[in-house]
């Protein structure tokens, strides 16, 4: 039931989302147990946004970290009604949304490819918030955030 | 000299930013005195973020806010260096970048087509604040944020 | 019952919380219709978080931005449960807390006296958003704030 | 002289600051070399923001974490500087300033005794972003943060 769970919502931001298309996300770990999440992108020209020094617009760091933070949300979602049929969790987990969200932009969104992690720093039965970081490929942190989700 | 800033930047904006192509931006408003900028975009099914309601994806919201209150920091910019060489001001602008950001979600991104403003909060010689509102085309407010820019 | 619910949250706030008599808060306004709180305090030398320049601590700051628009998420929970008897409201309320807040110091935090002023601008059956604004006595603002709550 | 500045950094907050004697504020650590800070203070009835059940008040959290960051940026101006005069350092660390600051309120403030921790996520040569945390006696994180410092 978690694996497929787990598979739902993996379907679901990869294939039904269509902003999720364009960014090119996907998905490389969501840890039932604790709620952590990692998504990966390579950059490409559409997401560029200085076009001087060709780094991520800031939109597309933002874009990532509230997506990558919502995927633990939801994963947290899921635990609170896992005793519920898959249709009743279906209904919550689309019934989720973000509050608010702050991004820092740390250093220039400057790489190849990037990879986001996401973790919970609270876990209630209304309310999750995660801390989430995006790294370029030198493993280098361009910017972290903290986003607030509701959770159906 | 002040139009041909404010054409320069709309043109940077609009012509020379991918990501901007791909969110559908156009600018509306940039007013040199008071630093308000107005962005309009239309709906379009790349920007839903729930397909089962068809509203925009969180992160569309969040790049917008950020990108229409940039463009507030970018004309505080421009008015510091006024002085300067077109040429001087045009590196102040490109090398100009958003610190941090808090964005609200107040309602779902429901519409056909959404009006973005922002007007500046605070101006200093460095520091730019903005403060920045997402409405569809019903003048209901979406969302709303506030963010730091650091000014070159 | 209106106007004994704002008396009890009145109450609460300026005899049973200790660190708001620290702060010398008063209660000038709660606007049970619109949600809408106004605090005024004065000027002291317990304040002071700059000795050089005699102005306000920061964290004097973030404390009655977070307060005052506590407030309004205070209001806007009691009008949610206003068919309740006053016992049921008055846990509701207790029940209530911050969640997330964010605080933009736009100028030094001069002045003799301040009013701080808060508005709802989302009002939920659990989650309340309130906008603040702090000003001293030349209606000169400081700070301005956002802070999520999580209401009872 | 990094001693010396340290020291005056301490003695500045300390002795000079009422508000911080307000909340009691001790400082443990103040690392030169990462700008990591350590402030503890211990629960009183002046910090007490809910009578019931006798927790820190949440403006006391914020208070704590803006100046536990406070003191990451502090460290960080002094070391872009320490070529220059303790008179001219003397006086960058005067005019620093607190930006903006988020504040997640995680679990209720209950404890005997409090620690808050801050480390620099972001060193520039005008901005600082530092992380914080607060913690009870039990190791039970209450509420972390993020703020961004303009430095001298």
């Amino acid at each position: 039931m978690r694996d497929l769970i787990l598979e739902k919502i993996k379907e679901y931001y990869l294939e039904l989302l269509p902003f999720n298309k364009i960014l090119g996300i996907d998905i490389d770990l969501l840890d039932y147990k604790t709620g952590e999440a990692i998504t990966t992108f390579d950059m490409k020209n559409d997401l560029v946004g200085n076009s001087t020094i060709g780094i991520l617009h800031g939109g597309v760091t933002a874009s990532v970290i509230d997506l990558t933070g919502g995927l633990s949300a939801l994963i947290s979602c899921a635990k609170f009604h896992e005793k519920e049929s898959l249709e009743v969790i279906a209904k919550k987990l689309t019934s989720s949304a973000t509050i608010d969200m702050r991004v820092d932009y740390l250093r220039p969104g400057k790489g190849k490819s990037f990879v986001c992690k996401s973790r919970i720093i609270r876990a209630g039965s209304r309310i999750v918030v995660s801390k989430i970081d995006l790294f370029n490929e030198k493993e280098i942190r361009i910017a972290t955030g903290t986003a607030t989700y509701l959770i159906g």
